[in-house]
């Protein structure tokens, strides 16, 4: 299953149980954020100009080398968090927003109550 | 400093940069959610008749033993994910709605745009 789906299906965790074959993939998304590098490298991304940012933008922040930091954006990467595109030397990365607005409506049902009142 | 406030501290991601301080609060209730027996738990309890739940009402669920069960209550209720209040012979656990949403308001900035918004 496509982690995005899997994000897109589930109902807000207060809705519903969660089957445990969804659990396994949030639960994947979750654990790539469950680390400090990783929260930070994420946003950094998210909130640089333009919306994006190459490793070039990001190594100078940590006290970390150049192979940890990569370990990291490829652990975010694999999540289905950030995506990346290589133009010329570098690989620049971006949020995927709808990834992150997916995750966000599981943790709460605000929304999903606020779709459902506009439809009534 | 309390894993609430870290989290009510901080801007949507895509803000501004996470700072390290709070980066370290914020993994440590991601990594929380980072396994499928502890997000299937926190949504059994939060979607459970009344809005709470007892051990009882989560052990047949799984397959895995009490003392398995309850350190995954445990790690939940470290994060600040869920309160337990002992009545009788059985703690009840409810998830905390309030971290909830202040989580899920980090991933996007959607409502923090929407109030910015409604206040000018």
């Amino acid at each position: 299953m496509d982690l995005s789906e899997a994000v897109a299906c589930c109902s807000p965790l207060v809705a519903e149980p969660l089957s445990a074959e969804h659990s396994v993939e949030l639960a994947r998304v979750f654990k790539a954020m469950g680390d400090p590098v990783r929260l930070r490298l994420l946003s950094l991304i998210a909130s640089h100009a333009g919306g994006e940012a190459c490793v070039c933008d990001l190594t100078d922040v940590f006290d970390l080398t150049g192979a940890t930091i990569s370990h990291h954006l490829k652990v975010l990467r694999e999540a289905g968090l950030i995506s990346g595109e290589r133009r010329g030397t570098w690989v620049y990365y971006r949020v995927r927003p709808d990834l992150l607005a997916r995750l966000s409506a599981v943790l709460v049902p605000g929304s999903a109550i606020r779709d459902a009142a506009v439809a009534r």
